[in-house]
C-alpha cells in the first residue's frame, strides 16, 4: 500500500542518497531507489534499514534492494541487497526517510482548510460553527462534527461517526460507529528525535493513525501517528478522557482505558484489556491479552496474557496487595 | 425537582417498559410511569432500581411504584413497590433510562448555539470573539467569557463569574464568582458503559455538573456530569491545570487540588482537603474532611478525616516516610 | 528591566501602601516607593519583601528602601532599609503587588485581539482560520501561526517560529526557532492564593514565560507564568504532550520531558536532564545538571547533577531495580 498521507518524493538515483550520508561506496550508477520501508515491507528497489541483531531473521529475508546498517550487522543480508555501512543507523535512517519525505518531520496546520460551509461536505454532514476541512478529506454518511473542528488533508471518516468540538484530525482513518469527544489531537506526529546539543534533529513521522469501528476517544486525548508503521486502535475499544498514546502504539479490540493513562512509544496492547486511570505503559513493551492493569500502576516489562498486575513498578495484584497489607 | 437539562420522553404505560426488557409479568394495566429515579428520590409513580444490599435500608422506604432488581433483593421492598426481576439490573437500568432520556446517551454538540453577537446577551456579557451560546442558557450579571468558548443549551451561569477561551460548558449550573479558566470541558458524559464484545453499551448519564460559589477550575480540566446524581464541586474550592474529575463525584468546599490530579467515578472528597499534583483517587471511595494527600499518591481505599496520607497505595505519611528513610 | 507584560500603577507615597496594610508606623512622610521586587533585584525606592531566614545574605545587601518582613527577620536588613513588619509577610505583600499591578490577579481574555487578517502581521505572517492577535504584539519572521490560536497582547515571538493551532500564548517571549504545538496554553497565571475560608486570595503574577531558541513544547501543555520571578525553559529543550510546568519553574538546557510530567511551582531543572513519562517533581527543589528521572516516578527531595533515579519516592535506579527483584 502506498503512503496514503505522505507524498512520497522519490524515486531518486542511488548515488543522491549516499551523497546524504556522506559516503563513498563502488555502486554501480544509475541504479533507482524508489521508497524507504522498513525490512519485512521492503520491496525490491526500496531502501531499507537494520540496525538490531533482533531483527535477524528478518533482515535475512528482505526484498530490499539496499539496507542501511552497521559493519557488525551487514552480513545477516541476503546477496540481493547492497550494506551501506554507517556509524549510526537510525539517524541515517531518519536523513533518507526525510529526503523521500519532507513533510513528515514538522507538524505545520494544514493551510489547505475551507469553512465546510464552502465545500461539498455542507449538505452531507452535519457540523457545527466554524467547522474546517482539508483537501481530499474523505467523510462517510450520517456524520456529526462538532463546533472549531479541523479535519485536516486527506483524513478519512467512516460512516456514524461523532467528532466533538475543538478536535483535530490530521494524517488518521477513521473506521465507521467511531466516537471521537472535544478537545483531541489525532495524529500529530511522534515524540521522537535525535538529541544533539543545541539543535536536536526531529525524526521523520510517515505512520499513520488508525481508529477502528466502535472506538470512543475520550476529552483531551493525544494520539500521535507512528514515525515508520502506524498507531492503531483496534475494534471498540473505549478510552476515557486525557489520555496520551504515543507514536507507534497498538492497541488491541474490546480493550477499556480510564483516564489521564500514558502508553509509551512502540507499545503493543492486546484485545480485552482493562487499564485504570493514570497507569503508565513504558515505550516497547507488550501487553497480552485479558490483562488487567491497576489504577496508577507504572508497567516496565512485559506482561503476559490473563494477568492481573498493579503498582510501581506493576507486578501481580496478589503480591501487591500482599506486601501492602 | 424536574431535571433542567434532559427532557423527559415520559410518561410511559408499564407495559412498554416490560417490553423493553423483554419481561412478562402479570401486571394491572394501563398503568402510568412517570419517571425513572434512584431509590431515594423516586417519588409514587416513579420506576427505580436496586441492585445491591448496600442499599436495603433505603429500599425499604422507596416511594417508586416499580423496581428493577434481583431475585434475592426483591424481599426487602415495600408492598406498595412492584418487582420487576432481571438478570442484570444496571443493564435493565440503563435501557429504561434510555427510554425515558434519549438524549443522554451520546455526547453530541449543541446545534443549537448562535454567536453571542446574536443573541441578548450582546449587551449583557462582555465576550470574546466566536463565543457560542446555547438556547435557554442564562448568564448573570458582570460575566466575562473567552474567545472562541461554547456554552451549550440550558447551561446556567450566577453572576461575576470569568470562563476563559476555548471552553465548553455543558449541562451545567455555574455559581456566583465562578472562574473557569482556559480549554476546560465541563458536563460531558462520564465514561460508563456495559463492555459487550464488539459494541459496548453506553450508559445514560442525566445528571449534571454544579460548580459552586468562588470556585476556580485551572486550564484543561475535565469535569464529567452524574449518571443518575449530579458531579458537584462544593463553595471555594480551587482546582489547577490538567485535573479530571470523573462522574459523580462530589467535592467539598475550601479544598485545594493540584495540577493533574484524577478523581475516579463515585468518589467523595470532604471539606478542607489537600490534594497534591498527580495523586489519583479510585472510584466510590469516601475521602474524609480536613484530609492531606501527598503528591503523587494512589489512594485505594477510604481516608477517614484529618488523616495526612501519601504513597501508592497511600498511607499515612508517618509511615511512608519512616518506610522511605 | 521594566516589567515588559504589567503596567506598573505606581509610583506610590509609601503613606498610601501602609495604609494597605494597616499598618502605623512613624515615617518619613512624603516617600515615594516606584516598584515592588525581590530582595536581589530591589533597587532604591523600591519595596521588597523578605520572609525566611534562607534570604539572610541576600537581605543584608538588599538595595531596597522599604521591607515588607518579620520581628525576628528585620535586624538582618541594611540601615538603608525601612522594616515594615506585619503578620504575615506573603499575604501583605500580595496585597501591595496587587496596588503596583491589579491586572496580575486574574486571567481574563485579551479583550484588545483582532483577527490576524485586520491587523499588520496579515502579509507578515503565515497563519491559519481565525487567528486573533492583541495589541503590542511583536512577532518575528518567517513564522507559522495555526487556526484558532490566540496570542494575546505584548507577547513576543522570535523568527522562524511555528506554533500549533487552538493554541493561546500571553504574557510570554519565545525566542528564535521554537515549535509550540497545537492545544497549549502557556502563560497564565499560576496556581497561588492564600487559603481561606469560603473566599481564597488570590496571589498576583507578575512575572513571565520564557522560551528560549529551538525548544519544542507539545500538545496540551500548560506552562505558567511567575508569581515575582519567571518561569523559563532553556535552550533546545523539548517537551511531550500533556504536559504541566507550575509558576516560577526554570528548566535547563538541551532536557528532554516526556509525556504527562508534571512539574510543582519554582522547582528548577538542569541542563541535559531526561524525565520518562509522567513523573512528577515537587515544588521548590532543585533537579542537577545530566539526571535522568525514570518514568512515572515522583521526585520529593533534590537531586544531584548525574544521578539517575526511579520510584516514588525516587531514589538511585540501582536502589530501585535491586528493592524490586
Amino acid at each position: 500500500m502506498p503512503n496514503p498521507f505522505f507524498i512520497n518524493s522519490g524515486p531518486f538515483n542511488i548515488l543522491e542518497i549516499l551523497k546524504i550520508l556522506k559516503i563513498n561506496l563502488k555502486i554501480e550508477e544509475n541504479q533507482i531507489v524508489k521508497d524507504i520501508k522498513d525490512l519485512f515491507s521492503a520491496e525490491k528497489d526500496c531502501i531499507t534499514f537494520f540496525h538490531s541483531k533482533k531483527y535477524n531473521e528478518i533482515a535475512k529475508k528482505t526484498k530490499a534492494s539496499y539496507c542501511i546498517t552497521t559493519q557488525n550487522l551487514k552480513d545477516h543480508l541476503p546477496n540481493s541487497c547492497t550494506a551501506i555501512v554507517v556509524n549510526n543507523v537510525l539517524i541515517s535512517t531518519s536523513l533518507v526517510t526525510q529526503k523521500f519525505y519532507p513533510n513528515s518531520i514538522e507538524d505545520e496546520y494544514d493551510n489547505s482548510v475551507s469553512n465546510i460551509n464552502d465545500t461539498n461536505f455542507k449538505d452531507k454532514v452535519i457540523a457545527g460553527k466554524n467547522v474546517l476541512i482539508g483537501e481530499n478529506v474523505k467523510i462517510g454518511k450520517n456524520c456529526l462534527i462538532g463546533h472549531n473542528t479541523i479535519i485536516e488533508r486527506n483524513v478519512q471518516i467512516g460512516d456514524n461517526c461523532k467528532i466533538g468540538s475543538n478536535t483535530i484530525l490530521r494524517n488518521s482513518i477513521i473506521k465507521n460507529h467511531v466516537t471521537i469527544l472535544d478537545n483531541c489531537i489525532i495524529g500529530k506526529k511522534g515524540f521522537g528525535f535525535f538529541p544533539s546539543k543545541n539543535k536536536n534533529l526531529k525524526y521523520p513521522h510517515i505512520g499513520i493513525v488508525i481508529i477502528n469501528e466502535n472506538c470512543e476517544i475520550g476529552c483531551g486525548a493525544t494520539i500521535d501517528r507512528g514515525s515508520l508503521s502506524n498507531t492503531e486502535i483496534g475494534k471498540n475499544t473505549y478510552l476515557d478522557n486525557q489520555i496520551h498514546i504515543a507514536h507507534n502504539v497498538k492497541i488491541g479490540e474490546n480493550t477499556i482505558i480510564a483516564g489521564q493513562v500514558g502508553i509509551a512509544g512502540s507499545s503493543t496492547i492486546g484485545n480485552n484489556v482493562k487499564i485504570g486511570g493514570q497507569a503508565g505503559i513504558s515505550g516497547h513493551l507488550r501487553v497480552g491479552n485479558n490483562v488487567e492493569i491497576g489504577g496508577g500502576s507504572g508497567v516496565i516489562k512485559d506482561i503476559p496474557d490473563n494477568a492481573k498486575v498493579m503498582g510501581y513498578p506493576a507486578k501481580s495484584i496478589r503480591e501487591f496487595l500482599k506486601d501492602n497489607r
